[in-house]
């Protein structure tokens, strides 16, 4: 069995492919094409620096309706003399962009000349003579637009490399371009590769997988200036690989071949790379997607090679791989600067630890609170595509750092505009479904909210340190039977903060449809047939768990699972509804997503709880209309298990 | 004649064409058509939140090559008492990506496992019996991926009014999409109107425009997600006009009728839309650009009104008028954000005055020198269309504020990233056809240079301030001979500088081709015959002017023309090119660039003046490189007139 080749550093992979494309003369625009100016060059490259070929105005233009005449003729005019001059004689009419007769060299709007006369019928009807009377001088060349104000023939418009903006294109025409010479789109083969693939949109059974990073990269290259060839899914058959990756290698400047490039019984991509051509390198440090491939492929006919990334088959990976390797290469093929992303300076939310030897991605979410900005790592896990979607930005640990604590300074690539970022709602707390119908009607509002789910318990201590706006609380005093007060007074005794009613929603336990365990209170956790899934400690669930677990007499190792952890109610669902476990405690929500049985048990109180420095301001606004909008109520109180009159009454003002 | 009707500030207009908007059911998404989940879905926007309709993953998944078990089953295993388990009984092999058999709750990866076989033949042939050995216990549910893990059914995958970005698609289709249900594109009608246009490519006389107007806002509408539909361009014929209108408003969402939107004898556009329907708002008290015109025009058939705008002739105000008013509308027509460029607070470089009453649209080009965010503002001309494609950003100097002076601050919205203002070399001082070129090869080496033309006294005084990374300068002191070291002591007595040789170049009187006016040397410029055109005070060339004039005993008023400035050579050349005058003083390669004869007169040294703080670092680097390299040199010296012997050398250390 093959085993994983040494992993590379980034920058040396990089240097090494480019090296390998340098020796094919492949390192620079693949080709020149020549197209026509007109808005469908939006996006385009200019491949040569554009040096104009004619003035503009390319003739003495007037530069407002008016009378062109000799300044000299208006010496002397004042309020109290004004000069007189004979129109088509010494002046004539002229429309904004005429050009300037050659014995003018002025004009005079139209609003600061008299006549006895219809000054639209002088324009009209030039054979009539008239006069015009002027009462201040004019300067020689006011009101006109010399020719070459704009562009002088022979200057640089625009440098080779311009991607082509819809003003470019207008300064193009001007300098007198018709043409324009354009670098190629570089041809892309995206080959998906795996025998449990099935496409999206056929019939799907357990152990099939989706397709789409071949759709995710594929999209990726047409954003980036190529031109994505999409091949069908082929089983994980070495001869048919080879066979496609020959053909399409024949055809395109690159090909991607994804997944199979680890080292599993049925990766084959390395094998077929070695088959038809040469692999470069196989394993990359970056995490996630270290089991890249970097190959070139000989073509049928001709001395010709064609470079092959092995691209892994996680998800992420995949879509990593794209920015990292494929992104820079579009753009040396079509002439144009890589994309750079903004890269800005932010505070880590929580502790991240790193392999040394990796140059790690951390996707994050990002917020402004105060004068900071926050970034809250998401799931690491490669398979997580979803993560890639939530993530505001990219955490970059580089190769010798081994982790960074909490609080840390960390430098995010953004995916964002700092604008963006700047309308964002940062919530750090405790999860609740009705969170994600509030960041949808929120977007709505131009308004984000991000929210880093780590319990009601995390949320209070996310307050105290000043990195969120707000967050959703559902602590449970057992002495007072009041929900959040006592908890705000342990976690914030100083921070001045509002507490404000959100929603009253029942808890229970999610148990299979039909409970076929006859699960029906707590007691039952105990039984040895009973596989309970936890929340995590400091999320409110856990904490109205343990009570009620002490108050039974129950102790936590009586209940198999507990050590069990999920962090959200909707993960405890999937726990459930897959089997893995038998039972959780959640809300009422949950269940019904899921298609689950739910024993309902307490109601309890969620507030969110909100520093009264972000009481005021734009920012919150959206909410507080959101809390008053009969809709907004309406699509609340029809999940199940929620009640919403208490939604926006102040629970507590602590200041 | 009608006038102009009384501009209105951009606020009111935007809400009173929203609220036409709204009365006429047009405040909202256009309609929404299903499209197959694929690549092509790349930039759309989703019309309704997505909320997913299955698991991702849908089974519990290896997350590793390895063999699936039952974690029980290695309770116990330590590296001196491994525990055996037999394969297909109590263990199976999975790949990545597998699902988990039902009784199996964990994985260990392939390379935690021994055994003595050739485990590829494990998977091979699952009929043959092995054993493995395992010399760690395994925790439940490890190397798995829970169903669910990335997506639980039911919860929201992405919000309406997501721009579909790559990713975005591999989210959707593991949240059991097929087909994307998007908003459609808005289809808008661009309308160029004008007896003086003429299409690009086709043969042009004086007083011909190219139309390029409708191509840029077509290129802007497409870029925005609408589908601009241009139309060919119609005379200014009142019926023909309304001809063309009607039937773009009767199969169109939107209608931009390009120019004619003034007040001029030939402006129809009101015209036409009170004919048609009914005006708005004409006149928006917006700087350049006002005269902007919002109506409603009435379907032939049935009661539907579509919206037009009347967008003013000139090139910045078209383009601008795309910016402020059509992108927001394509963005509530498609039910996305509008776009949100970023804004920063930068430095002005000089004094800027404004109308009280507009807001004011200030076309600057910025970088970052030392901490310092610079914008040095462009020429305000709304003619001037390679200003906005010149242009970093807009300085906005919103109503009330009547001017600013040099130094304040000042919010510019941000055409081009933080990261590309952060390569940005800002050079600021005297303009040469050299740094056009020098512009131009940077631009391959990842580096831009912004060159903002000032003149060498101007330059200087820009390092003085701290406001430019060099300044370009070639100023004599007639008492020595040499160049720019005599201005250095005066004007940056405590700077520590280098100034490196850059060209030496021949000064000489650009005349009209074969010398009509048998121009021969400066006292010429006396003759009453001979127009001068002038460079602007503090240019280096307008110093050489006052030197060798004040050496014929010629003063200023004997010069006619003198008063006539110009900011740079090529502007100088096209002043004589163009007839407006006889001669100017200038550089051999603008009278070549323009077909002038040129009259050598005096050679003179250019240098590059360059802050000390400044010479290390990676953003002047590629410049060095540059200067090294033959290439360039060469490219340079084939211009008419220029030396680069001296290139790269320093001429003085001030430290």
């Amino acid at each position: 069995m093959s085993v994983y080749l040494t992993d590379i550093p980034l920058a040396e992979a990089q240097s090494c492919l480019l090296a390998a494309l340098k020796a094919a003369g492949l390192d620079r625009i693949l080709g020149i094409e020549t197209i026509p100016l007109d808005e469908q060059a939006l996006g385009r490259v200019l491949a040569e620096p554009a040096w104009a070929r004619m003035s503009s105005p390319h003739y003495h233009a007037s530069a407002m309706d008016g009378f062109a005449l000799r300044a000299e003729d208006t010496r002397g005019a004042q309020p109290s003399a004004p000069v007189t001059l004979a129109v088509n004689e010494q002046t004539i009419y002229v429309d904004t962009g005429d050009p300037l007769p050659d014995w003018a060299n002025a004009v005079i709007p139209i609003e600061l000349v008299e006549s006895l006369d219809d000054l639209t019928q002088i324009a009209a009807d030039v054979r009539q003579p008239h006069n015009i009377r002027i009462r201040a001088a004019v300067t020689p060349w006011s009101h006109v637009r010399p020719m070459g104000e704009d562009i002088v023939a022979t200057q640089l418009v625009l440098p080779a490399g311009q991607v082509l903006r819809p003003v470019d294109l207008g300064a193009l025409a001007a300098g007198g371009f018709t043409e324009l010479r354009v670098s190629r789109h570089p041809r892309v083969a995206v080959i998906p590769t795996g025998t449990e693939l099935i496409p999206i949109g056929a019939p799907i059974k357990s152990g099939d997988i989706i397709e789409y990073n071949a759709v995710v990269l594929s999209a990726q290259v047409n954003a980036w200036g190529g031109e994505a060839h999409r091949f069908p899914i082929i089983p994980d058959d070495f001869s048919l690989i080879c066979q496609q990756v020959q053909q399409a290698a024949d055809t395109s400047d690159l090909v991607l071949l994804n997944a199979g490039s680890s080292a599993g019984s049925e990766d084959y991509s390395a094998r077929v790379i070695e088959q038809l051509g040469s692999v470069l390198v196989h394993g990359v440090a970056v995490r996630p997607g270290h089991p890249v491939i970097f190959g070139m492929v000989k073509h049928t006919h001709g001395s010709g090679q064609t470079p092959i990334i092995g691209v892994p088959g996680y998800p992420v990976s995949a879509a990593l791989t794209g920015e990292i390797f494929v992104e820079p290469l579009l753009a040396l093929w079509t002439g144009r600067q890589p994309l750079q992303p903004q890269v800005v300076e932010a505070q880590l939310t929580r502790k991240l630890t790193s392999p040394a030897g990796d140059d790690d991605f951390v996707r994050v979410v990002a917020g402004r609170v105060g004068d900071r900005l926050l970034a809250a790592p998401l799931t690491r896990g490669a398979g997580v595509i979803t993560s890639l979607v939530r993530a505001d930005g990219i955490a970059i640990l580089p190769r010798g750092v081994q982790g960074l604590d909490a609080g840390s300074p960390v430098q995010v690539r953004l995916y964002r505009s700092s604008a963006e970022l700047d309308r964002t709602i940062f919530a750090i707390g405790s999860h609740d479904l009705t969170l994600d119908l509030l960041a949808q009607y929120l977007s709505e509002h131009s308004c984000r909210l991000v929210s880093a789910n780590v319990g009601s318990q995390g949320g209070l201590v996310a307050l105290r340190r000043g990195e969120a706006h707000l967050a959703g609380s559902h602590l449970l005093d057992p002495s007072t039977g009041q929900y959040n007060l006592t908890a705000i007074r342990e976690y914030l005794p100083k921070t001045p903060v509002r507490v404000i009613a959100w929603v009253d929603r029942t808890q229970g336990l999610l148990v299979r449809r039909g409970n076929p365990l006859h699960i029906t209170t707590l007691s039952d956790l105990t039984r040895p047939d009973v596989r309970f899934v936890n929340r995590q400690r400091g999320a409110g669930t856990r904490i109205l768990l343990d009570y009620h677990l002490a108050q039974l007499g129950v102790t936590s190792d009586q209940v198999h699972g507990y050590q069990q952890e999920e962090y959200t109610h909707l993960a405890v669902a999937a726990a459930v509804a897959s089997g893995r476990s038998d039972c959780g405690l959640g809300i009422a929500a949950a269940a019904q997503a899921l298609d689950l049985d739910f024993i309902p048990l307490y109601q309890e109180q969620y507030d969110l709880v909100i520093p009264v420095a972000h009481l005021a301001g734009p920012l919150l606004s959206p909410l507080w209309d959101l809390m008053a909008d009969s809709r907004f109520r309406q699509t609340v109180a029809a999940l199940a298990g929620y009640q919403v009159e208490r939604m926006g009454a102040i629970v507590l003002d602590q200041s």
